[in-house]
């Protein structure tokens, strides 16, 4: 190899605060991918990183580079432009469910390429793994063909994309240097742009539940991923939301996948379809597709015909009845008054001890577990009125989760209106 | 074992700027010796150091905890009061060979465990080596003997004296994290204060030829350095001398020990016996000697009798011819003038070409190899004298050294006040 740099002085550039080269970055993603860089450099160099920062050059080419890494999928055979959506994920998120197949019934075509859940946020294949029979593993070939048929496929990423990342975020999450925006941004960025879509519209989430906590932080994230697709030839667009509270009534895995059918099949809770029809608004617009409400077709059967063929043509029967835990418990309220506080963070963490989430990448999920609340900010209750309920397959769970949702929930006597679950729109 | 702290916490702890326990730097420490915090924990939490700093009483916890890492030496049992001198290394730097003799001969214990050189910067192991017979490795047992008996011993360091030091320093290396004054501070002064001298003198030298570039980072490094060692209960005290010029006249090893020699014949460059007469007068006093002016034992023939008795020590024999190389190159000036300036750093790189330093740790060096200068900043030249003479085995090795010397001297009209090798002392 003939080494043209020499990673030290890599490292020892950005920890000075030197702007790196094209060049330099290059080297550096290339060179570690293959093992000549080691991981002891890689975890000093993100860590002057998350210090220092990298402007909008070299995270740009920091994501490149990235991408180069491994292989680019390219959807330009297809008879259907492509638009996709990406979450920073958050607690009941299940936008994915109703949104893709809903994009879809326009005729456009949503590659949709999920991870799985690690702690108290959800993942998307973890979810629809609920519907028996269902598949995440499929074959690029049978992933065009779902594409052109149907419209919208949820799969698991091949191995074969940006793996320079996949190696650097387990460096990261080993070494406290997660917390960096252009790494997170360019982890998020390259995997998307490799993906080959044609159209991004990023679901930038903040508050407690979020990765990113305060919306100044979520906005600034948004900003430079916005760009980051831009400068690489994809229509991106991004949402800043609330995850301050978890999204919609249903938190876990199967109980997920039964509020996103009621979704589809024209109800649903309010905040869980606003934001799937603003979604799917921007995702069709980006693609070419302007002028259409979405909520149309959530009323009129079109987003349910193509979730039921998105299920099937992935080994998924649509009208299995969903697992059901062999045990609930049902919370009540202690006073009269009104919602005015229903923590995401604190749900999250209760639902994923109750075994609905994971703690390392290789434990199984409980498809059964998790809460469903009855109640959201803004509601009126009154004292001993039914609240929430927690759902696990081992009663010995509930007590740990309980423990997370202590202060979890504020009744307040006056009304307090509940926060918008759109802040803001970008690009 | 019982994971009392988590790495990635306290890396985060370090990164946030947050102050960390002593607990948790103890925990740290022992962690990474045992192997149960990985090399790329280790880097990413030393840059964060580097970035962020440590204060007072997190670096001397760090030290203190390189210290327990490994065995202390105490040398209590001794008859005589200890004291040594470290020199954070420089071009030229030969004190350590007339200073130990020097200072011993006034009936105090010298135990300077010294390293080889690496770079630029040689080693006094390195130049010692170029006496016939003589042994760097010597026992433990042996080495209290001859402090007993002969007062000053030069050896190398056992590997057992500060083990997390020395991983963590090869670590540093090869992560860009070498530069910051914490570390520095607590690698020099935890196997300094691991090798159980009663009394530490510090020799910090700033300039090109030097580590730290600037006074103020010499002086900086010298402030740290003096807390932790009286801390830690050594009486330490130090001096900021002069690097951008080398040291006396001879780079290299074999001719360096001849200058050495000269010194305790009572002769020698002026910068060498000053900084050798004021470091022999403070290490003197810090071991409970004072009102002598150690000048007279370099005239009267006690330290070189020190000097004989140390080589013979250890099977060294002063009266053996040291070794000569094959070629020889003079250099000449090529105007009337005054030495204005002669670049420490270009010496020293050329001396390294020459072949009397090593780019690896497991090269070899050439005792032979090397620079005398005949000409010193401040002397009047006249075009056509001889100014320097290289010294290799190879000739091929004078065309690369004579590129390190490309602007390294300048000869000026003017006579310009050439810098005090001595600049401050502090404690």
């Amino acid at each position: 190899m003939v080494e043209a740099f020499d990673a030290v002085d890599i490292i020892i550039a950005k920890r000075d605060k030197h702007e790196l080269s094209t060049e330099q970055i290059n080297w550096l993603i290339d060179a570690y991918t293959r093992g000549f860089v080691a991981d002891e450099q890689m975890s000093a160099f993100a860590m002057a990183v998350v210090l220092n920062g990298m402007n909008r050059r070299e995270i740009r080419d920091f994501t490149l580079a990235m991408i180069a890494s491994g292989e680019r999928m390219n959807f330009s055979s297809l008879s259907k432009a492509t638009t996709d959506k990406h979450s920073t994920g958050g607690v009941g998120d299940k936008i994915t469910l109703p949104l893709a197949p809903l994009v879809a019934s326009y005729g456009v075509a949503v590659p949709q390429l999920s991870g799985r859940g690690l702690g108290h946020t959800g993942g998307t294949l973890d979810k629809l793994e609920s519907i028996k029979g269902w598949q995440a593993n499929i074959s690029n070939e049978r992933m065009f063909e779902i594409l052109e048929e149907v419209g919208a496929v949820v799969c698991a990423a091949g191995s074969g994309l940006a793996p320079a990342d996949k190696k650097l975020y387990a460096l990261r999450d080993a070494t406290g240097t997660v917390e960096a925006q252009p790494l997170i941004a360019s982890s998020i960025m390259s995997k998307k742009i490799a993906e080959g879509t044609g159209a991004l519209v990023l679901d930038v989430k903040y508050g407690t539940g979020a990765f990113m906590k305060t919306k100044e932080r979520a906005t600034e994230l948004a900003n430079i991923m916005v760009d980051l697709g831009t400068d690489a030839g994809v229509k991106t667009a991004a949402f800043i939301t609330n995850m301050n509270t978890p999204l919609g009534l249903a938190i876990g895995n199967a109980n997920e996948v039964r509020e996103s059918v009621e979704v589809l099949a024209g109800g649903g809770p309010a905040d869980v379809v606003e934001l799937t029809v603003a979604l799917a608004r921007k995702m069709l617009a980006l693609a070419g597709v302007e002028g259409v409400d979405p909520a149309e077709n959530l009323q009129n059967g079109k987003a349910m015909d193509s979730w039921r063929q998105m299920i099937t043509a992935q080994s998924g029967d649509p009208d299995a009845s969903l697992p059901v835990a062999k045990h609930s418990n049902t919370y009540y309220a202690e006073a009269d008054g009104y919602i005015s506080r229903q923590d995401a963070l604190s749900f999250g963490y209760a639902a994923w001890r109750l075994g609905a989430g994971r703690a390392r990448q290789q434990d199984p999920v409980i498809h059964a577990a998790g809460i469903d609340l009855l109640v959201k900010p803004g509601d009126k209750v009154t004292k001993g009125q039914a609240i929430y309920v927690m759902h696990a397959e081992d009663e010995a769970k509930f007590a740990r989760a309980e423990e997370s949702l202590i202060g979890a929930l504020d009744i307040s006597a006056e009304w307090v209106e509940p926060e918008p679950i759109i802040a803001a729109e970008i690009g």
